[in-house]
Parts: C-alpha cells; structure tokens; sequence
C-alpha cells in the first residue's frame, strides 16, 4: 500500500506580509525554514523514507524539500521541479496586500475571490510585468498554458496531468513520494484525492510546515490520511 | 558555440581534516558554503546561465549546487544527481588521515595511490562497512559496479558513460550545463575532455569552489578554458 506525503512549504515572507503571492517566487522567513526543519524532524523521527520528491518551480518548495531531505539524510534522492504543482495565479491581486485588495474591492469580494472554486480574480494582461510568459522558467508553455489569472478549479485542471502522468505512476511502481507545494496547489490536489464537494473545498485550509500523511490502497483511493503534527 | 562550467564542491569536514574521503558523505564547512556562494556570485557577475545541473550523489556538490543556483536565481533548473560523478572510491584508506596513512604505508607508496593513475588503494570487503551495497543510495547498482577500491583510470571509466549518454547529448541540444564534482571525478573527466596524458593529469589540481568553464566547438572538442576568480 503506497503512501505519499504532502506538504506546503514553510512560512514565505509574502505570507508574513499577508500579501496574494501566486506565482511571485518569493522566499521562506527564518521561522519558514524552521518549520521546514521541523518537518523533516518529524518524518525522520517516524521512519519515514522517500524514494522521489517533487516541488512546484517556486523556491519556497524548493528550499522546504531540500531541507526536509537533508533531515531525513536522502538529499541524493531525484526531485523533479514543475511548474504544475505552482501556487494559483491570483491574477491582478499578485503582489496586493490582502487588507488593502478588501478595502478596494470589498471583503465579500476578496472572500470569494479566495474561497469559492468558481471565482476569477481580476485578470492581468501579457503586457503585465507579472506575466509568466516574461520568465525564463515558463518559455516552455504555450500561451494557452500561461495564466491571466486562476479560479480554483484551474489551478486543479493543470495539477491533475502532473498528477496522473508522473505522481500515480511512481505510487503504482510502489515508489515513496513526498510532494512540496502551495496552499491552493495542494487544496486542489486533495479535493482531487479526497473526492470533495465544493462546499468541503471552501472550508479545506492547508497549514504551512504540516506534513500531511496519505495512506492509499492499490487503486490509489483514500484509505487513510492524518497530520504530522509530533 | 556550447560551454559548460565544471564545479569541484566546497571545502568539505575531511578536506579540512586531511582525510580520504572517497565516498564519504560528509558536509561543507563554513568556509565550504562560503566558496559556494563566492562561485554563484562570480557567475552571475558574468553574466552566465544555465539549463541543467548535475551532480554526484554526496552532499558536498548537491549543496553546492543549490547554494550556486540560488544565487544565480536559477534554483528551478532540473538538476539531475548520479553516482557516477561520485568521488573516486578510496577504498580501504576512505575515513584515514592522510598523515597517519603516509605513516602506515610510506608518504612515496600513498603519493603513488594519490596520483598514479593506475594504482589501487588497498581495497575492502562487501563486508566492510564502508561498502556502498550497504547504502539504500545504490542498490541498484550491480555488484560488477559496486567499487571495493578504485584508480583513476576506473574513476574516468565509470564517469565517462555519464558524459557521453547524458551530458554530451544536453550540450548537442544547446543546453546550458554546470556540473557539480569532486577533485578526482573531475579529474577523470578534465583528462578527457582536454585529451591530457597520464604523466600531464599526474600534475592536475582541482580546487575547490573556483568554477572551470570550459568553451567547446561543436565537436564537443575544448577551444579555450578558463578559471573564474575574480
């Protein structure tokens, strides 16, 4: 029975700063890296070993997997990098402290923006310096692949290839994955697993530094998942 | 016109202690982590980028590595890791002083094992602890390839097929490449990349943290090289 790890990379300075971050590649605070020490401290301490890892293209992912690797002594294991398992791109809220979008736009309006799996935030355009397509990393994807903005259910449409075509293929060859992403990537991701309605969905908050621990049966179903936590 | 950077780790705990270290997986030092950074800084002053990374399967050049790309804002890169860029494997002298070595076995008969390219170390038994079938690392390697002591010549045999299956065809595809090594894996490989004698590599020093770039034609033949220093 294969399990697989997910976990969110620790405490981002754009998470201190309460600001929309998506796809700004910004870096771990020093309590972020802690948490990510922490976290390999734990898997270690509970046996947990990986056979691959794999991260979104953002170092905040990065640098938590490297951390957790070299706590747990397996920092020679492959990890592959993806800009799939990338945080949601919040559009024109990238970069806007989360107060200052409520009082633009109004706090039912940012709530939504944030909860309901429908919801568009404002959307830029290429001509925007927050445009994926000026970056190096994204010159791979086509302009359909690129992002103006993101509601929840985007965010699972492009995790889910990743998902289907290099994560349950590793699990099926009975391969021990540990996977580091984002609040939203992993909130589509386990909406995905967990068969969640979209009501479950809004409520779902994933805690940065947790690692959350998901036992599967052959099928690659549920069977058992919990928290990390000591 | 391709080029490629290789890259000896940071000074490591053994280096500092004079010891044989082979396939030890041991850390940086302060001043390892130090040089790390002073390459990335020096690369990115020129300007340089690059497309893939690889390194061994030790510690000393995979935290090089990150240190290196997280300076040049590069840590997004597929760095692929292999043992077949390991250190050469010292075998029964891996973990012993080399002062207290020279003693033991003569400083003529250990500058011999050191710089002969065809002399053996004394070698160990897969009963050894030190035996890598032992380590989870390489337990897919077959025991034909599991060293119990190595010369450079058989450093340079099992690097080479790395080079010419994975490395090479990156550089014919146009790809940035920075390879992360050890003094003697890059040793091998610098013999024969620039086609040096064994008398000419008897006399090759690799330092540690100073990057090497290498400028080739299409052949993939050396026209120039350089060190990075300043």
């Amino acid at each position: 029975m294969p399990d697989i790890v997910l976990l969110r990379h620790g405490e981002s300075t754009t998470n201190l700063a309460n600001v929309f971050t998506g796809w700004t590649d910004v870096d771990l605070t020093p309590q972020g890296v802690a948490e990510a020490h922490r976290a390999g401290q734990l898997l270690h301490k509970h046996g947990f070993r990986f056979d691959v890892g794999y991260t979104s293209y953002l170092k905040r992912t990065i640098k938590t997997m490297d951390i957790v690797l070299e706590e747990l002594d397996l920092l020679w294991i492959p990890v592959q990098k993806t800009w799939r398992l990338n945080e949601r791109f919040y559009g024109a809220l990238q970069g806007q402290n989360k107060a200052a979008a409520e009082a633009q736009y109004g706090a039912g309006q940012v709530l939504l923006w944030r909860r309901d799996p429908y919801a568009h935030p404002p959307a830029i355009t290429p001509a925007d310096p927050r445009y994926p397509g000026h970056d190096p990393r994204y010159q791979h994807l086509t302009d359909r692949e690129l992002p103006l903005t993101e509601n929840l259910s985007e965010t699972l449409a492009r995790v889910l290839p990743f998902w289907t075509e290099t994560v349950m293929p590793a699990l099926r060859q009975r391969q021990k994955v540990i996977v580091c992403a984002h609040g939203n990537s992993l909130r589509a991701l386990v909406q995905y697993i967990d068969k969640l309605t979209d009501e479950q969905v809004t409520q779902l908050d994933i805690v940065t530094g947790v690692p959350m621990v998901y036992q599967l049966n052959d099928n690659l179903e549920r069977v058992n998942h919990y928290l990390l936590t000591e």
